[in-house]
Order: structure tokens, then C-alpha cells, then sequence
């Protein structure tokens, strides 16, 4: 059984703990940098942990394709896999920690505008206070209650907010961190009593757009947006017009319709848009790259000996 | 009995509390913006609400100043008061959750290189992403477990931290969102053991310098550093050396030995400081400057009532 993995990131600790793991299932690994070449008789690899879909176009013995990444859209395109039986996993779970301290922060951020402060500091500005918010007291609503959105509910949960509010298409959700969880059906009862909505959600069919212009326009004066799941889910033009308008307080977007952000879009000079290059789920964080890989040796563990494996994709609802 | 408010952010509904408040005690009240002048018959006033210096240098009938912040190191000066009997109180307690929030937001800002990223988007730039930091699995020491350090340590405890250590005089403290308080004494020992150096002490002549170069110099190479309290607790110009050379991570202060911070100060272009103007405990927050006039008309019933003071500051110990 041939294993490859394809990620830069991996210390010397990771890349002995996968090796163990391998040889005590009786395969074999070969560590690749991203962009560099696969050695020959790793192109029909059992196994792939890593970005590896150029191999997966062309090599038919491909069984199981792990990716680091929560978000697995990309994989969804038809003509991906030359094996069309190939199983895919995700790495959902290692993100919730490195992504809910991403939303706390950029939610703080905004509401203590302490952008706008750190802005006038680099110009060496004592700039005069300006009107703070506060988590404290504030209606969040969350949709996607995954790991991203239930690690995020649990911290935000000491702050203090008024309420925290779940949404998902079941309606069902065992976090106790939220208030109450809700169907997706629910969302436009929803919008209008929120002060801080946060998107964690994956992209799929159903997700897509869902939080369009008239969406936007059910959300109080006054509000904020946090997106850290897929730009798809926000119809971007319509939330600039919001905040360009001052409608909206502010809104943090961690992920784009197009990714890097084109030089020339106009988020960039959006009114109170605070701009991240999806960097919150970043593997550089110690905790996030260790669990990845944690959850990759368990599954390869699991595959090794016959046992269903977590995180599969299901290809039907796209996650 | 005649009560003068100097205090220019209070709303009606503030002003109409207060209102009732002395009325129901038998007195009488006016409201001055800071700056105006004092309405003749109020110069012999018995109580201030509000920064009252210039009046108390001269009202021999004053009997207490209630001020709206929580330190009052700049009412500690000989001078300060013609009638030296007179009782001040402050509003310790009204601040814990904005300063909180202060504290999270510029902590993961720093540590997610937020700061880094945001002055990048400014520029329009997609930066990659650099090594980020966590909350998760941090050493914290919290200097000063009054009202501030434990409202911090209640919300940093849900980004599961390694371990928070609270550090106070006495060695005492209640909050249970601590793993352990230790005398101040400890610090020494404390400080080579510290990711993240939380300070929210009062300026006295015991926190002056307290984090002095050598103390600094025991900090673990990496180490963040944040103060809310006053500025007279750190050696700016040794904790800016140690940043520059890049030994800190990072050193996020909200407070300083001058404020406003003068232009010329080398701290504006030191490396990796993040500076506020003093802004953490912002009374524009709703719910701060509600619990500031709650607990001054909770004062103010009780000294209508021959009942003690809360929050009456013992000038031996300057807090």
C-alpha cells in the first residue's frame, strides 16, 4: 500500500508519526513538496494526504484522497478523479479552535473599531475614541453549526451575549454553547433580530448565495457580518452596497467568490470591510496542524484495518 | 444636599436615574458638560459626579468626589482637595467586561498577526500568511485580579489556555476562573513561564516599575506582553528594546507614562507594538456607562441613608 503526502507544512515530528503509522499497516510513504515532482512508482499510490489532484487525474489505483482542508468544493467538478470510486476525507475538525479565535477576533475588532485605531496609530495618531460595541449583549446568529460554528458558540458563550443562535438544515444540533438551533428555513424570521451574524458554512448547492441582497436587507441597521466558510454564500456586490451605504456596522470576510481577491475589486475600498486572506483556518497554527494530522493517522489506522473511515465525503450533499 | 454631574456622555435616561435618585434622597442636582462653568449656587456643592478637580481645589464643603473611572492616581497628589476630609469613590466594576474584551481582541490580534494583515489589505495587498500564534494551550499571568483580570481570565478560560495564574498582593482572590493566584512576590518565578503577560493594576507607589528591564528580561523569548492599567508599571524604553530586537513577540498598551503618547515617542514606530490611546475601558460601551451611573446611584442612596460607601478608595493605599 503506497501512501503520498503532499504537504509543506509537516515538522519532522508529523512526518515520523505518519511514517509509524504506515509501517505498522504494512505500507509505504514518500514526503513531497507541493509543485514538485511525485516519484515514479508513487503515481499509482494507494493514498494521497495532501492537495494531490493533479495524481488523482490520471491514477486510476487512487482509493482515498485526505485532504488537510475542511472545504472539499473544489474536489466536486467533474473529471477530478480517474478513479470515480475514490474515497474523499476531510480534515473538518482541526479548524474549530484556529477559526472560532479568527472570528472572536475580527468581531472584537470591529466592534471596539480598534481597526480604525490601529489605522491612526500608523500614522502616529492619538486618535479620539470613537463609539464601541460590545459581544456583550448581542444577538449572534450562527450559520453552520459544525465544529467551526460550535467551538466559536462555546467561546463567544463567555462574553456574555444576549443570545447565540444555531442554524442548520436539520435543525438539530447537540452544542449546548447555542441558545437555540433553528432550521435554515427560519433564516429570514431570523436576520432582523441578529446584531452579529457569523457564516461557517460549506459551499453546496443550498449554500450558495444565502445570504442574498434581500437578505442583506433583512439584517438590522447597525450590524455585522463575519464570513469564514465560502465566499459563495454571500452575494459580495449587494453587502458593499450595505456598507458603503453605512447600513451595515462592518462585516470581516475571510473567504472570497475569487480567491486571491483581484487587485481590482471593489471590496478592497468597501466602507468598513475588514479584508483577511483566508488565513483563519491557517495550518500554521501548532494545535491545527497537529490535529490534521492526528486525524489523518487515526483514519489511515482505520483504513488499515478494514474500518470505515471519519470524515468521509459524501458526494451527494457536497460535505 | 446638592450634587454636581460632570460628565458630558450621560444620556436622558442616565440624567432622569440620577434625577430620581438625589430627589428621593432630599437633594438637589445639576448637570455641567466638562469644561463649562459651574452654576454659582452649586460652587459649595457636597457631592461630584465626575472628573471635579478644579471645583474640589477650592469647594471647602465638598464632602466626596465620586469619580466615573476605576484609577485614581491623579486625585492621590497633595493639593487635590481643600476639604481633606473629603471621601472619593471610583467606578471599579463598571469596566471589567470592556476591558476585557480589550484584552482578547489586541491579544489575538497580535498573535494572529492580524495587525500585520490588516495594514497589508490596506495597501490592497493578499499577504500570505505568516506563523500564527494561539490562546490555546498559552501560559497567562495576570497581574492584578481585581474586577479587570478576572472578568479577562473568565473569557480567556473558554479559549482553553494551558494555565491562567492570577498574581495580587495578598495572594487572595475568589475567581475561580484562575488555576492558581500567587503573591506578588512569585513574579519572578512566574515570568520565565509566561506566554501572554496580562497587566491591570493600579498605578501605587508598589506597581511602579514593576515590570521593570530585568523582569522583562525574564520573559520567555516569543512572550506577548499587554497593560490596561497604567503606564507607570512598565519600563517603556526596556520593554521597546526588547521588542525591537524581536526577542517579545509582541506588546499591546492601552496606557502610558504620557498621555497622550507625545509625537516624538520612540514607541510609535517601535516593532510589533501595538498602540491604543487608552481606549480599553471606553465609556462610550452601553453597558459600562450603565453600570458607572448604576453604582454611583447605588452610592448615593446609601450616603443619603448614613449607609458606608461602595468602592471608597483608602488614600494610604492609593486604590
Amino acid at each position: 500500500m503506497k501512501v503520498l503526502v503532499i504537504n509543506n507544512l509537516l515538522k519532522e515530528k508529523h512526518k515520523e508519526q505518519i511514517r509509524r503509522t504506515t509501517y505498522m499497516i504494512g505500507g509505504d510513504v514518500v514526503f513531497v513538496d507541493s509543485g514538485k515532482d511525485i516519484p515514479g512508482d508513487f503515481e499509482d499510490c494507494d493514498i494521497i494526504y495532501g492537495f494531490g489532484i493533479e495524481n488523482a487525474k490520471k491514477n486510476k489505483n487512487l482509493k482515498w484522497l485526505a485532504v488537510p482542508s475542511a472545504g472539499v468544493d473544489f474536489l466536486m467538478k467533474p473529471g477530478i478523479f480517474a478513479n470515480e470510486e475514490c474515497m474523499i476525507t476531510n480534515s473538518s475538525g482541526a479548524y474549530g479552535v484556529s477559526i472560532a479565535e479568527h472570528i472572536i477576533a475580527v468581531s472584537l475588532m470591529m466592534m471596539r473599531k480598534l481597526d480604525l485605531v490601529y489605522r491612526e496609530s500608523l500614522a502616529g495618531k492619538w486618535s479620539s475614541p470613537r463609539p464601541q460595541r460590545s459581544l456583550k449583549d448581542s444577538r449572534i446568529l450562527v450559520l453552520g453549526t459544525g465544529d467551526i460554528g460550535c467551538s466559536f458558540a462555546k467561546r463567544a458563550r463567555s462574553f456574555e451575549p444576549e443570545s447565540i443562535t444555531g442554524v442548520c438544515r436539520s435543525g438539530r444540533c447537540d452544542e449546548e454553547a447555542f441558545d437555540s438551533i433553528r432550521k435554515t428555513e427560519a433564516l429570514d424570521e431570523l436576520l432582523p433580530e441578529t446584531d452579529l451574524l457569523v457564516m461557517s458554512l460549506p459551499d453546496t448547492p443550498e449554500t450558495r448565495n444565502v445570504l442574498s441582497r434581500e437578505r442583506i436587507a433583512l439584517l438590522p441597521e447597525g450590524a455585522y457580518v463575519v464570513n469564514v466558510g465560502r465566499g459563495s454564500a454571500i452575494d459580495e456586490n449587494a453587502l458593499a452596497d450595505s456598507l458603503d451605504e453605512g447600513r451595515l456596522a462592518g462585516a470581516a470576510l475571510d473567504v472570497f467568490r475569487n480567491e486571491p481577491l483581484p487587485e481590482d475589486s471593489r471590496l478592497w475600498k468597501t466602507r468598513n470591510l475588514l479584508i483577511t486572506p483566508h488565513v483563519a483556518g491557517n495550518l500554521t497554527l501548532d494545535h491545527t496542524l497537529n490535529m490534521n494530522v492526528d486525524m489523518f493517522c487515526g483514519n489511515l489506522k482505520n483504513y488499515g484495518n478494514g474500518l470505515p473511515l471519519k470524515n468521509l465525503i459524501d458526494r451527494n450533499k457536497g460535505y
